[in-house]
């Protein structure tokens, strides 16, 4: 939590362009005055530079920069100012910038960070380069980062801040207020709506909120104004654990314990929010055919072409083995050249109608509205809407084919297609989210790929059999 | 905010099956034993099953239940407990249960939400029973609903809550408490880490941190222990300009003020990220072809039907245009069918490849580190990244075809067709957002339809005039 202080008094201050140079956009004037603070290693200018910048370009500006330039800005810059800098850089471009600075440098960075993203960082680092920064560290301080690394990033544990106000259960609301007086400046960036009351062994014993203290005498034990046995979570409860219970309660804040109810951390509600969002990016991202981690195209080209081409190399297969299909039917194909206008088509209908399933069911998954044991209602709501649109499609594509063939056949064949392997495709579209969710695979990975394949085949293998059966109406 | 002191003594508690109904997963009898209550009109039956159910089901559960079912059991809890259920429950399924009660029942329902969560339902109900609904409620309430939800649900205005406390400038901190005191009950919910000091005409002074008012003396007035000038937005502020702020300085809260600097509410930081996963959300969503409003299976199946088809309808039109570049090259094919195996996996891989560019684009769009004034570099870095993946995948097809037809014209008509497919596709899929963005249209919505369409029929021009070329070599 920045304090509203350390900032300029002047509200809306934005960077304005250099009128002497009128033949640049502001943004590019704002960029080239970054550079050319960075190369002549001019410190205050690049901390000016920072005060001045209009929030929505610092980040366009920061990732124009080369790893070398940005290397060098952190470099210039004090710790505080550059671990400003790194939380607000897109998280593959934090660590490529760190992973070029020397390790004290990156040290005294992530020093500067809240617990939750440092340990963020790190656990993201190559092993290497965490080790050498980890290493430069205070070692009590590398401890609890590393300790706070190891657990899974979707796990409370993974999600809770250290940063929170914990007091003994027998201290007085004096003694507290000493406390906070003492140590404002650390405290500056905790989040002391709630305080935490704790046992000799540091055991939860309750919540303190800093209401209930404006208003005691101060000579109150603080177990005598807390909340006792608040609800909370312990450190390898999951995501949807903790989703479930900020749901439940409107909480701000959910303390994490471990096993034996020592009190470790606290998972804000914001944090739960922003996992989300990240959740829900990932989804569509893998949705698109982007696997194996973020990509930005500042990111080497032969890694982006890498990582591309694996997921791609996987669908040119399923794509193979479905076109196989219309191989086998060549002969079909050659009597009635026009059904190769119509295989694309189905193929992508048949694909479109799908991911809309597939769409409904990650939705309804994730709302928790729909489990995998609902398959069987989700197959009965698919397949009645199946055949409203397949018949509605169907109807479109057949008369397009009479149109242009003005053979009835033709358009039974090509029409009824579409209806049938539209009915397939919601189905499956539908289905296969909850059926991979069951077996614990990934579903915003594999159902898009499973989808298209089975849909295909069905599809070719479907419009070309029913013109094999009536091949003599169709030549 | 829940208060901690609310909430059930012993942690952890579950619901559990009825042992006497062993045929039963505890889920089902959870779910019939609420049924059986709901048509009992047991209320309270209903509040212990609310309480007892496990959050993760409880979702699930009410999901399961008819209109009528959800309706009754609103109008059989009291309002506090129904504007529970209200508010854990998916935003469609708030509104349908909403408009099923009385609309005075309706309206005790809403009063008892965050001013938020308020604004938002009125938003999103149709005029009619939103009208009914506050004309049932105390007319004050009524017209500061109406104003929040007059506002953009993207704006600051719409994004804002009005529960903050607020204070004139000349108050002491012993005034302050007082306040507190005598309103703790109202204030329960409030997030009071943050309170606002404020002129005789409402205009913002200052943030008062609570923690400032521990340590301060009684007699001090508001305005010596306050922060200055505190950094706010206008209600008319976009996402943008908020998420800008947000990123910029890491508040939990921000204050929002009118033209004239009064103060009007407050933006919470878990508000914003709640904001961005429902932004997430839509482009998944969209991307997949559901358009016009999220679909629940809960809804009527000629909605989902009509709302489903009114896509499916474009795209099949846009899919006959690409396919008649085919129907043109009929001859072609005609003297080589094995062209026809061929055409789908051309469409499909160009197709992904050109999706994975867009959802890079898009979420470079997101972080803010690509705006539509860099296409010229993202055009060098996709067509770069293009000639790569299309030698690749054009190889690997080239090989297939080779394999299958030992004709090595057909291998590099095929294989040099899907290489430069592919470097068209994920030039025009890195490109199109951008130009979207920048002709203020929805890249979510319009990107894949535009890129499918655009490579597709690039994709089958290319391999069939190829393939008349040396139409000689191929037959």
């Amino acid at each position: 939590m920045d304090e509203q202080n350390q900032l300029p008094a002047e509200p809306g201050t934005t960077a304005t362009a250099d009128p002497s140079s009128p033949s640049f956009t502001p943004e590019e004037a704002d960029r080239d005055a970054l550079i050319a603070a960075i190369e002549q290693s001019d410190a205050p200018a690049c901390e000016r530079w920072l005060d001045e910048v209009d929030a929505g370009e610092l980040v366009h500006a920061l990732s124009a920069l080369s790893d070398e330039q940005r290397a060098k800005l952190l470099g210039l810059l004090g710790p505080e100012s550059a671990s400003d800098v790194i939380s607000r850089l897109p998280e593959l471009q934090a660590l490529g910038a760190l992973e070029s600075v020397e390790a004290h440098v990156a040290a005294g960075i992530i020093g500067e960070l809240d617990s939750d993203e440092r340990a963020g960082l790190i656990r993201a680092l190559d092993d290497d380069n965490a080790h050498a920064i980890l290493g430069a560290m205070d070692p009590e301080l590398a401890r609890g980062i590393r300790t706070l690394a190891a657990y899974d990033e979707d796990s409370a544990g993974g999600l809770m801040l250290t940063e929170y106000l914990a007091f003994d259960e027998a201290a007085t609301v004096r003694e507290v207020l000493a406390d906070i007086e003492a140590n404002a400046e650390e405290y500056a960036n905790y989040n002391i709506q709630y305080s935490y009351v704790i046992d000799t062994q540091g055991k939860l014993k309750g919540v303190l909120p800093l209401r209930n203290m404006l208003l005691a005498r101060r000579s109150a034990a603080v177990s005598g104004i807390m909340i006792a046995y608040p609800i909370r979570v312990t450190d390898t409860a999951t995501m949807d654990d903790v989703r479930a219970v900020f749901n439940e309660y409107a909480f701000m804040g959910l303390p994490v314990v471990d096993a034996d109810d020592v009190l470790l951390g606290v998972i804000e509600a914001s944090d739960v929010a922003q996992a989300d969002a990240e959740q829900a990016d990932d989804l569509y991202r893998q949705s698109q055919g982007i696997v194996g981690g973020e990509e930005l195209r500042s990111m080497p080209l032969l890694l982006r072409s890498r990582r591309r081409l694996a997921w791609l190399s996987a669908n040119i297969v399923l794509n193979i083995m479905a076109a196989s299909i219309i191989a086998l039917h060549q002969d079909t194909l050659e009597a009635v050249i026009a059904l190769a206008v119509f295989l694309p088509i189905i193929s992508d209908m048949s694909g479109c109608s799908g991911n809309q399933a597939v769409a409904v069911t990650m939705r309804e998954l994730t709302l928790g509205v729909t489990k995998p044991r609902d398959a069987l209602r989700v197959l009965v709501k698919e397949s009645l809407l199946g055949l409203i649109n397949g018949l509605a499609l169907g109807t479109l594509i057949g008369a397009v084919a009479f149109a242009w063939k003005g053979n009835l056949f033709l358009s039974l064949v090509v029409g009824g297609s579409l209806a049938i392997n539209t009915v397939v495709a919601v189905c499956i579209g539908g289905l296969i989210p909850l059926l991979l969710k069951k077996m614990k695979a990934d579903p915003a990975l594999a159902s898009g790929p499973i989808l298209t394949t089975v849909t295909d085949m069905c599809g070719f293998f479907i419009v070309l059999t029913f013109a094999s059966m009536v091949l003599s109406q169709l030549t």
